[in-house]
C-alpha cells in the first residue's frame, strides 16, 4: 500500500481515537490482551470538570478550592478574585510549566556542552559551524581559540543569563530575536532579564494576594512566552546543535512498523539528546552482542522529542508520536524504552508489565515506580547508554513470541530540515542570495505562504486527523507546511515527509517549487512538502527561519504570510511555545480548546486584543477545514498588506 | 475592659466568623451596609469541590482536567497518574509558589540592600550589629572595611545563590543552618544549589510526563522547603534586619480600634518593608500637612506581615491580620491602605469603592484595577512615599463622618522579639552565657518546652479561634510561644503580648522564668508570654533560635522539646514554611487539612515516614485542644529521650 493512503485507511477503520491504522491495530491488540490505554482513561474520565475546562477552577490557597459558576452565583472567590483573575492566574502558571520545562532542558544541554568543553563528559563536540554562528551573534571572540574554548564561551554566556541579576534584556534573546521584535516587546515591558528570575516572579505573581490585575498577568504570560522561547527552545536548540551537530536532510521511516521481530528493539523516548544520542550511539557499537543474543541486529527507534531528535541527526526510524507511546510497548516486541523527561506517561511501567519490556529512566526528577533508574549524566553517559543497550539486549531472551504483533505500518519520512539544510538546499538554486528563490515563489504566489505546525496528540482529539486534515487543505492550496513535535511525527507516518508526499498532497504551483528546489539540491526529486524541522524544542528553528525571511523582506515577523497552528496541543510546554509564537507577531491556531473560556476578558485578549500589542494572536477551531480557511484568508490578508 | 478579655468577649458574641469582637463589630457594620466581605464569599462557595480539597484534581495538561474518584472509578488520570501522583504533583508545585514568594521577596530586599550600598538608593543602611554577624556567618572580610562595602558584598553573594549554576549547596544555606541539619539533607539529596534553578527544576519535575514517583517528588517538596527556608526567609530576614535594623523590644497595640476618627489613617498592608517603612518615615515627616488638611495627625497602622514589620522595628500598631483587612477598610476611616506583595485580598478596591478609601499598589507585581498605582522603587522611594502620604493627607477631606465607626477595641502589644533581643534580655541574666537561664530553666521543667505558632487565618475557621485555644492550653503547660505572621497578630489582639498576659495565661512555673527575665531587663514586669518574633519571612528568626538551642545543648533540633503551629494556615507560602519546619526536625501541627487526603501515600509520608528522614513531621488537628495536647505529649517524649 501506498504510504500516503494509510492515512485514508485509518480514516476509514472508523477509529474515533486515532487515524493512524497501526495505532487501530495495536489498540485492537490491547483490547484483546485486556491492557488499558490513554483512551480508555480518558473515556473513564468523562465528562470531565466543566469547571477545570473552563479555568475558573482557583486551587491556589487552602481557602479554597473556589470555583465561579459562568451561569450565576458565586461570582467570586473567597479572596475575591474573579473568573478573569482566575483564568489569568491559572493561565500564567500553566505557561510558567511549560517554559520552566523547556528551560530546564536546555540548562541540562548547556551543562552538558559545558563539561564537554572542558573534557569532562563523555561527549565529543560535533557542532563546529554551529559554534561559529552561535559564537557570532553573541559577539563572543572565535579569532585564534580551539572550538572547545568558544563552545566554553558559549556555554558560560547561557549560564551568564540565568545567573545576572541587573534589569536589562537577556543577551541571548537580543542576540537571536530580531531587532523590530526586541523594541515591541521592550515597549511592552515584556522582555525577560534573567528566565529563572522571571519564572520564580510568576510564581510569586500569580500567587493569593498578589496581582489581582487580569491584564497585567497576561503580559507576563507573554513574557514567560519569551522565557520558553529563548531560554528555552532557542538556547536549547543552539547549544544541542552545537553538542551533536546541526541537522542536515536524512530519510527514515516512520509508524510502528519500524519495529522488528527479529532485531531487539530499544526506544528511546523523551526530550534530551545527551540520553538519546548516548543510546543510539553504543546500540549502534554493541549490535554484535545483540547478535550474539539471538537477534539479528539491534533496532533503534524513537518516540515523541527523542525520536525528532535523532531522526533529524541520525535518520533513527520514529515509532510515533505521544499516543503510540504505549502502543509500541503493547506491539510485544520493544525491549527497552528508555525515558529522560517530558511527555512519557507514568502507565508506562504498568503497561510493560504486561510484556518483558524494561522501562528505564535516566535523570533524577524523572523516575517511575516499577522501572529500572540508570541514571545518565554527562560525565559517565558512555558505561550508562552501554548498560541500558546490554539491559535490551539481555532482556530479548524474555520476549515471549506468542505476544508479538507489529504492524506492518510504516512510512519513509526525511528529516533534518535545520534552517541551515533549507538555505543549503536553496543555495543550490542561488548560491549568492539562498533566500531569494523562496521569497520570489512567495511573491509570485507560488509558494502562497508558510506555516509551521506543532505540538502534541490529546485524547481529547483523534489522533493525527486534526494534523493531516489541516495541512492537506493547507497544501492543497499552495502553502508551504513545516512541522515539529508529535505532530511532525504525525505528518511523517502518512508520507508528508517523502518526496511522493509533494506529487500526492501539494498543489500545483508549491509542487513546481519543491521540484525545482529538490532537483538543484541533488534530491532527484521533489523537496517533501512537510519540512521536518525537528522536536518541540526546535520550533527556535522555525523562529530563526521566520527572523531571516522577515530580515530578507525587510518587514516584521507579523507581516509575514504565516500563520501557525497545534492542532492537537495537549502539554503546558504547547501553550508557552504559542505563547512565544504570538509574541513573535504569528496567527496561531489550537485546535483544543484551552482552559480560559471561563473568562471573556482572558478570551478577548488572546484571541483579538494581543494583536494590536503584537501582531500575533490565538484562534481556536476544532474543525481542521475551517482552521485552514481562517489560516488561508489570514495569509490573503497579509500577502494584501504586502501588496504581492 | 481588661485586654485579655476580648477573646472571651468575642466568644461570647456568637459569631462563628470570628473571636474577634472587633472584627464582628465591623462585620455587622458591613452587613448593614451591604458590603460582602470574605465570609459571605466563601459561604457562597460552599459546598467546596470534594475532589479539589482531596488533591485528586490533575489540570497538569490539556488533556485533562482529570479527577480520581476515591470511592471508585476512575483510578488513573488520562496519562496514567494515580491519587499519589496528583497530590504529589500538586504539593511540590503549592510549595515551589510559596518558595518562589519568599524568595521574590527577599530577592527585592537584596537589590534594594545592593543599590542602597551603592549610594543608589533611598535607602540608609541602620542594621551595623547585622552587618558584622551575617557577613561573620559567610565569611565575607570585615576588616578595615566601610559598613556600605560588607553590605555590597553581602547582597552580591545572595546574588551568588541566585546565580551559581555548580551542584555545591547554596552557600546562605550551608553558612547558617546547623551542621547537622546540613548533613541529613545533603545524605537525603535535598539541599537546594541555587534557590531559583530549584524552583524551575520542580515546576519541571511536576509537569506532565516527567516525574512519576510520589516520593521523589516529595523529596523534592522538601527540597523546595529548604529553597524557602534559606532563600526565602533566612535570606530576607538577614537582609531586611541589614537594611532597616534588627528589632528590639517595642510597645505597641493591636486590633482595629487603634485606628483614629480624627486622624489621617494609613494602613501599610502586604509584606515588603522597603515600602512599609518609607511610607512610615514619611507619614511621620509630614504630618503637619495633615494638620494643615484639618486632621489631628496621622495614624499608622499595618495589616498582615507589613504590619508585623513596621511593628517589630517602629511600634506602628496593627490593626489586625489577614480577615481583618477588609474590615479595616468598612470602619471608614481609612484614607490610604498601600499595599505591595502578598495576601492583600483582590476585593479591596471594590469595598474600598464603598467608602472614601484608596487602595494603593506599588509594585509592578501586584497590581488592582480600581486601585492607584505608584510604583515604588529603591531609587525614587522617598519621593514616592511622599506622594502616597499626600493622597492620604488629600483624601481626608473625603471621608463622611456618617459612615465612620471604629470599634473601641484594642490591646497592649509588645513586638520586636527578634533572637538578638531575646538574647540580649537573657544576657541580664547571666551576661556570660545567655542562653544558659533559659536551658536550665527547660531542664529544670520550668519552661516545659517551646512552640512556634505562625501562619494565617483561613475563612474556614472562627478567625483567631483556634490559634488562641491552642496557646492558652500550652502556656497553661509552661510552654514558652513564639509567634509571627497572623498568629502573632491574633494573640497580639488578646494581650498575649503584653506582661499582663504572663500573669493571666501562663503557667506558675513559666510566669516565674518570664518574670524574672523581665524583671532582669529592666521591663518592669514579665516578659509577655508569647514574643511576638516578626513577620512570616521572620521566622527564620524561629529557626535561629531553635539552632542556637541545639547547639548550646549540643543536640539535633529534632531532638528538641519544641513544635510548630500552623492553626490558621491559608496560604502556599504556609506550606512551604511548614515544609522547611518539618525537614528542621520539627513536629508541625495544621490546623486546616491541606490538599493532600486523596493519597493514602502522600498522607502517609507526611505524617509518618518523613520523621525517620529528618527527625519532623506534620499532624493535622482541627480542635485546638488536641492539637495541644499532641504537642504536649511531643515535648514529653523529647524531654523523656533528653533524659530531663
Amino acid at each position: 500500500m501506498s504510504e500516503n493512503l494509510y492515512f485514508e485507511k485509518g480514516l476509514a477503520m472508523g477509529d474515533a481515537r486515532s487515524a493512524d491504522p497501526a495505532a487501530i491495530e495495536v489498540l485492537k491488540k490491547a483490547k484483546a490482551e485486556g491492557v488499558e490505554t490513554a483512551h480508555e482513561r480518558y473515556a473513564a474520565q468523562l465528562p470531565q470538570c466543566g469547571f477545570g475546562e473552563l479555568g475558573v477552577c482557583c486551587r491556589q490557597c487552602l481557602q479554597g478550592p473556589c470555583r465561579i459558576n459562568p451561569f450565576g452565583e458565586p461570582k467570586l472567590g473567597v479572596c475575591g478574585a474573579d473568573a478573569d483573575l482566575i483564568v489569568a492566574r491559572n493561565l500564567l502558571r500553566t505557561i510558567v510549566g511549560g517554559a520552566a520545562s523547556h528551560e530546564d532542558h536546555a540548562y541540562s544541554a548547556i551543562r552538558c556542552l559545558y563539561e564537554a568543553a572542558q573534557g569532562k563528559a563523555d561527549y565529543e563536540i560535533k557542532g563546529f559551524d554551529k559554534i561559529q554562528s552561535v559564537a557570532a551573534k553573541l559577539g563572543i571572540e572565535t579569532e585564534g581559540k580551539e572550538p572547545k574554548e568558544v563552545a566554553e564561551a558559549i556555554a558560560l554566556a547561557a549560564f551568564h543569563d540565568f545567573g545576572k541579576f541587573d534589569d536589562e534584556p537577556m543577551h541571548w534573546l537580543t542576540a537571536t530575536a530580531p531587532a523590530e521584535r526586541v523594541e515591541v516587546w521592550q515597549s511592552l515591558g515584556v522582555i525577560p532579564r534573567n528566565p529563572d528570575r522571571e519564572i520564580r516572579t510568576a510564581m510569586h505573581e500569580s500567587a493569593m494576594g498578589v496581582d489581582g490585575d487580569p491584564v497585567n498577568l497576561l503580559l507576563a504570560c507573554l513574557k514567560l512566552g519569551l522565557v520558553d522561547g529563548y531560554g528555552g527552545l532557542q538556547m536549547g536548540t543552539d547549544i544541542q546543535d552545537i553538542l551533536f551537530g546541526t541537522p542536515s536532510p536524512v530519510k527514515s521511516a516512520a509508524n510502528l512498523g519500524v519495529l522488528s521481530k527479529d532485531n531487539v528493539n530499544i526506544i528511546v523516548h523523551g526530550h534530551m539528546p545527551e540520553v538519546s544520542e548516548k543510546v543510539v550511539e553504543w546500540a549502534r557499537k554493541l549490535e554484535e552482542e545483540a547478535v550474539k543474543a539471538g537477534a539479528k541486529g539491534i533496532t533503534l527507534a524513537g518516540v515523541c522529542c527523542s525520536g525528532n531528535e535523532v531522526l533529524m541527526r541520525q535518520g533513527v526510524p520514529s515509532a510515533g508520536n505521544f499516543l503510540s507511546q504505549e502502543l509500541a510497548i503493547i506491539t510485544g516486541a520493544v525491549e527497552v524504552m528508555v525515558v529522560d523527561v517530558q511527555c512519557f506517561m507514568p502507565s508506562l511501567p504498568k503497561i510493560a508489565a504486561c510484556y518483558h519490556t524494561k522501562v528505564v529512566t535516566t535523570t533524577p526528577i524523572g523516575k517511575l515506580p516499577g522501572a529500572e533508574h540508570v541514571e545518565l549524566v554527562p560525565g559517565d553517559a558512555d558505561a550508562k547508554a552501554q548498560s541500558i543497550v546490554r539491559l535490551a539486549i539481555d532482556n530479548f531472551k524474555n520476549r515471549n513470541a506468542a505476544k508479538v504483533e507489529i504492524p506492518d505500518i510504516c512510512s519513509e519520512a526525511w528529516g533534518g530540515f535545520s534552517v541551515e539544510a533549507i538555505v543549503g538546499a536553496l543555495a543550490t538554486v542561488d548560491p549568492e542570495n539562498p533566500l531569494k528563490p523562496l521569497v520570489d515563489n512567495i511573491v509570485a504566489g507560488n509558494v502562497y505562504g508558510a506555516v509551521g505546525v506543532v505540538g502534541c496528540n490529546n485524547t481529547k482529539v483523534r489522533q493525527d486527523h486534526q494534523t493531516v486534515e489541516l495541512i492537506k487543505k493547507l497544501l492543497q492550496n499552495n502553502v508551504l507546511v513545516v512541522a515539529t513535535g508529535c505532530t511532525a511525527q504525525a505528518l511523517a507516518k502518512y508520507g508528508f515527509m517523502t518526496p511522493d508526499g509533494a506529487k500526492q498532497y501539494a498543489g500545483e504551483k508549491l509542487l513546481a517549487v519543491l521540484t525545482a528546489v529538490g532537483e538543484a539540491a541533488g534530491l532527484g526529486g521533489p523537496l517533501p512538502p512537510v519540512l521536518h524541522m525537528g522536536s518541540c524544542v526546535d520550533n527556535s528553528r522555525i523562529g530563526d527561519l521566520l527572523g531571516a525571511l522577515a530580515g530578507y523582506l525587510n518587514v516584521s515577523i507579523k507581516d509575514l504570510p504565516v500563520a501557525a497552528s497545534a492542532p492537537e496541543l495537549q502539554h503546558e510546554k504547547a501553550v508557552s511555545i504559542g505563547t512565544w509564537a504570538v509574541a513573535l507577531g504569528v496567527l496561531t491556531h489550537v485546535g483544543v480548546v484551552p482552559p480560559v473560556l471561563g473568562s471573556p476578558l482572558v478570551t478577548k485578549v488572546l484571541t483579538e486584543d494581543v494583536e494590536g500589542l503584537v501582531g500575533g494572536k490565538f484562534f481556536v477551531e476544532l474543525d481542521p477545514g475551517k482552521a485552514a480557511d481562517t489560516i488561508l484568508a489570514h495569509i490573503a490578508a497579509k500577502r494584501k498588506a504586502l501588496g504581492i
